[in-house]
């Protein structure tokens, strides 16, 4: 099992490379048979190449990323973070609630987002 | 499928009866044959007779809980809450992240709790 130490570590490495990190920078952190389900009850994607292709779709778009608060407990960790992306003509705001597992390396191999429509905060730009 | 406000309200109910209910007030939050899992990784309660019995040990102490912040999509939530447990001698303070997921009469049907010791904090009565 990976210790709390490596959990933590990899989510802080997560959330730092959604704000500078290409699609697959953030790809190499997860297991290859790894699942990705964001939003819960949306498309569950299989796979590491499945998993890099969901992340390169915002490498043109200017993210930043911030931790909020992470618990640790056994091979898991859940987090709030939030996430800023910057549109031409509008800023998007989410702050999601992640669930992960880990692998014994430390990699992800479970990702599972609980936001909805009500949680993404839209202002316009100039 | 419970809608968001089904699942919004129950969530706030069972934060509020954390904090003035009692186990068996609790525990009818629940579906009949709901799961528990509190920490994530521990022993895992299964039926509304032992998910009642664990929050019955709380009867005899006061606690005070308070919802910091909740998301919800499709059937499931994720929220975290400050639960404040006073004792004679000590007060220990927890600010889980717990995942829930309902069914179509917004009963629990599954509770998953993260939290490790090291968010954990204890200050000592006078």
């Amino acid at each position: 099992m990976p210790s709390t130490a490596q959990i933590t570590a990899a989510v802080a490495e997560y959330v730092s490379l959604l704000g500078t990190g290409t699609g697959k920078e953030i790809g190499a952190l997860y297991n290859e048979s790894a699942t990705l389900e964001d939003p819960v009850g949306g498309e569950i994607r299989i796979g590491r190449a499945d998993i890099t292709a969901f992340y390169s779709a915002l490498d043109s778009v200017t993210t930043a990323a911030e931790l909020i608060t992470v618990r640790v407990t056994g091979d898991s960790a859940a987090f709030q973070m939030r996430v800023v992306t910057t549109m031409p003509d509008q800023v998007i705001t989410i702050e999601p609630i992640d669930v992960m597992t880990f692998d014994d390396e430390g990699l992800i191999t479970s990702m599972r987002a609980y936001w909805g429509p009500a949680d993404v905060a839209t202002t316009q730009g100039q």
